[in-house]
């Protein structure tokens, strides 16, 4: 049985990450996966909806998640690699090239991820659906046609 | 072993669902989550961000579901609990007093859902980030309502 070993973290749970943890589940059999915490997101600028205490436990309630650990540097990954007794550190193809570094540690893959589906994109969905803008942009409209109408 | 069976939509899968299954689970063992389709959800007038088989195959990933049907309609639960040999039908308590009349198949219980959160205050917390296209939908308006105050 391998051991392999992920990060993400795993915004607003949705089929692509689930997709991408059990296809790297299926490389060997125990999957370990480090979620990014909320502090460390922050020294990347990056802002989640969904805080990591509850970001941790919706990944550690997967069957095809074994273990679950807070990511909280980029430096980590090769004290985690020996301390988990890692055979592949598996990432989404968007960080190819990344983490080749640690080819010495253990076997890196990068698996594609699923076409178009990101919390990014759930986000603007999300946007589209927002009713203050559909208020603001029919006021936008409204004051539009009063010019127009003036001009007639 | 007893079996539980429950019924949701589970759009935007989130702690609050994961809570609610986990505690359901554990009143007996084996845990059957009827999924509400789209067909069903249209005609209740709910449309969901994530479709049927991506929030299905989400429930069926939990290690705490066994097994996960399809909800196609109101009438299907007597049917469910029979087929299934369902000893427990568990529902969310804002559904408290809506499924008594099948006590006489099965026991009836509602569980409080988890405080604060829900899909839809996902979707506002969603919301709140769209400030930004708020912000410039503002902009444009006071620079429309300023040439039309030119005409006036």
């Amino acid at each position: 049985m391998k051991t392999i070993l992920t990060y993400g973290t795993f915004d607003l749970f949705h089929i692509g990450h689930l997709r991408l943890l059990q296809r790297l589940r299926a490389l060997g059999g125990r999957l370990v996966v480090g979620v990014s915490t909320d502090e460390f997101n922050t020294t990347k600028g990056k802002h989640t909806i969904v805080p990591f205490a509850d970001r941790a436990e919706i990944i550690s309630a997967l069957s095809c998640v074994d273990l679950v650990i807070p990511e909280t540097c980029w430096e980590q990954k090769a004290d985690d690699i020996k301390h988990h007794q890692v055979d592949i550190l598996g990432m989404g193809d968007d960080w190819r090239g990344k983490f080749d570094d640690l080819s010495s540690l253990c076997e890196v893959v990068y698996l594609p991820r699923t076409e178009g589906i990101s919390s990014t994109q759930i986000r603007n969905s999300l946007r589209m659906l927002s009713a203050e803008h559909v208020r603001e942009l029919k006021q936008a409209l409204d004051l539009m046609s009063a010019i127009v109408e003036r001009f007639d």
